[in-house]
């Protein structure tokens, strides 16, 4: 199922972008005078195969799993947090239900591997756990390569359970102690970028415990030495990931697979964007940067990937809060290039 | 009635910002990782005087008006259509039309001194023209002094009428053919700027017709220079502005007047801003920059102001696009503010 979904992603035909800037062109504004507003609205396009591009209803997931690697002591945050904002979530008291809310997002909370007992059942809650917490990764795999496989394929599975349910857009989020740590080894496995570099304060460590971080993560990739320079990328998210991380990868693919747009939010988000960058290329095309995380290796991260996200609000909290934002921005352009009257229509002459 | 609402304008309490901080730190998320949304529920709180934020229902003010300058060749586009552009707004086909129903935010479009006769009533224009264009500044006064002392007082009064009719945060929106050459003379003019570095392209002047434009702003400076070096605010607005910039500078400074929140558009609106500034300093409290500009010398000018706005797009429409979607970080700033649990009511954990 994995393969099929792969060898279903197809890059857009560029050509609709051509397309698309035309009838931009011809809205009584100046040329390119909407910006980033007009780019997504031609990625949109072309992403709807020339079509008026749709992205309502949108739909965030927002992925909780718990991390064995939390037992280095690399977190702010004591381990329970994560159910404790599962149940936040779904008494709609957490930042992304707000902001959900704000831009009228439908909202799905995803247990994808929380530690303790199944969480009791919830109509915002999906029920994709896998295990009790991933391994520790500082001395053996955090996943077998079978239960990355099952959260990839529950990621896409959520795609297409939302396409089915009528979403237009999907938007990452997620939720888990410790998993700032994960990514940033994901991103110098796959990106080749060095954790002394990119490894930051997650939520809010001091220097000495963020030197200690990378450290940390510096003796996995050092131990994973093998794995890493084999390349496989189903094997290296095994490794290092997480269990919401490999699942958002699966939504990511799944997305591109349907050809909807997927934005992907901050930090641990992009760690399963490249992740689905890796086992395909041409999900690129499909996905929309939301924010610059506040996280400070971020800035390297996204000069690795050549992407510029759309806001720069110094969020670093996850969840798919940026996502939700930029999930607005998104809503604009289309409403924008389906809307708005030609200089024709609009009986107002064109430039000089 | 100008010189009251000049006196009425009180710097916030800065001891709101640290209350609100206090709350936003019990909400359960790290510290600080909401970034710009806390600092804007910070400063929306302390306008609010320590009062839960409101900002909707939220009203965007699109003034128009015509420019004598515009005799100079400083336009791509013919002035007609600053009158055709009022008709698009008013028939729901323009930019600002569509950003602002997606933002659900109330637009009133305004006849500051467009050329030609009145316009028809219409439920969504505002009849405030005080001449038809202004004088071309390149050889004399834009403005007479009472004329832009009326504009001002439109302005205000705009602000006292919103309030009356329950909106809760304004925004500012122009359109006027030529208009960013009166916005840059008033850069130069309020803030030392010379006009060979921050003049720019407008709606699409090619490079050498930028240089003219340049030219013919510098020209106007030194034809103008005893006024520059007088600094009295009023009398500089009146001889390089425009009747929707002075309009649009009264709605600053009856917003603030009035203790709410006004956003600032792009380039031209923040003439407006700077006009109102030099008259009152204190609104610095109630102004919110939406966006930079992509006129290239947007950059210049928020240096010399000290502001860093909240969305960076490459927008460079007017009309009030930017500040229809900033507007919507706002509401989002004060949805989490007032609506997030707290680490005690959702049953988190704090920080180790």
């Amino acid at each position: 199922m994995l393969a099929t979904t792969i060898s279903n992603i197809q890059p857009v035909d560029k050509k609709y972008l051509q397309i698309a800037q035309a009838r931009l062109d011809s809205q009584a504004k100046p040329r390119g005078s909407l910006g980033t507003l007009e780019y997504l609205a031609c990625r949109l396009v072309a992403i709807a195969q020339g079509k008026p591009p749709v992205i309502d209803p949108a739909r965030i997931y927002t992925c909780a799993g718990d991390h064995g690697v939390a037992a280095q002591q690399v977190s702010l945050f004591p381990q329970e947090v994560t159910r404790q904002m599962v149940h936040n979530f779904l008494n709609q008291g957490a930042a992304i239900n707000i902001l959900a809310q704000t831009s009228h997002i439908d909202l799905k909370v995803v247990d994808t591997g929380c530690l303790g007992d199944p969480f009791p059942a919830h109509e915002h809650l999906l029920h994709l756990k896998i295990a009790s917490g991933t391994k520790d990764f500082s001395h053996g795999p955090a996943m077998t390569k079978e239960q990355c496989k099952k959260a990839l394929t529950n990621g896409v599975l959520l795609a297409q359970n939302a396409v089915k349910e009528g979403m237009r857009v999907l938007g990452t989020g997620e939720m888990g102690i410790a998993n700032t740590t994960p990514a940033t080894a994901l991103f110098c496995a796959y990106l080749g970028l060095d954790p002394m570099e990119i490894t930051g304060p997650g939520t809010g460590l001091a220097a000495a415990n963020v030197n200690h971080k990378a450290h940390v993560i510096q003796k996995a990739l050092d131990f994973h030495a093998q794995i890493v320079a084999d390349q496989d990328p189903v094997d290296i998210l095994a490794t290092l990931g997480g269990f919401e991380i490999a699942t958002l990868a699966g939504v990511i693919l799944g997305s591109a697979s349907l050809s909807i747009p997927v934005v992907i939010d901050g930090f641990i988000s992009t760690s399963a964007y490249v992740a689905a960058k890796a086992i395909c290329p041409q999900v690129q095309d499909y996905a929309f940067f939301a924010h610059v995380s506040a996280e400070p290796g971020f800035k390297k991260i996204l000069a690795a990937l050549g992407e510029k996200p759309l806001l720069d609000l110094g969020l670093r909290l996850g969840e798919g809060t940026g996502a939700a934002l930029a999930i607005f921005l998104l809503r604009s352009a289309v409403n924008i290039y389906n809307d708005m009257a030609t200089f024709t229509e609009a009986g107002v002459h064109d430039a000089k």
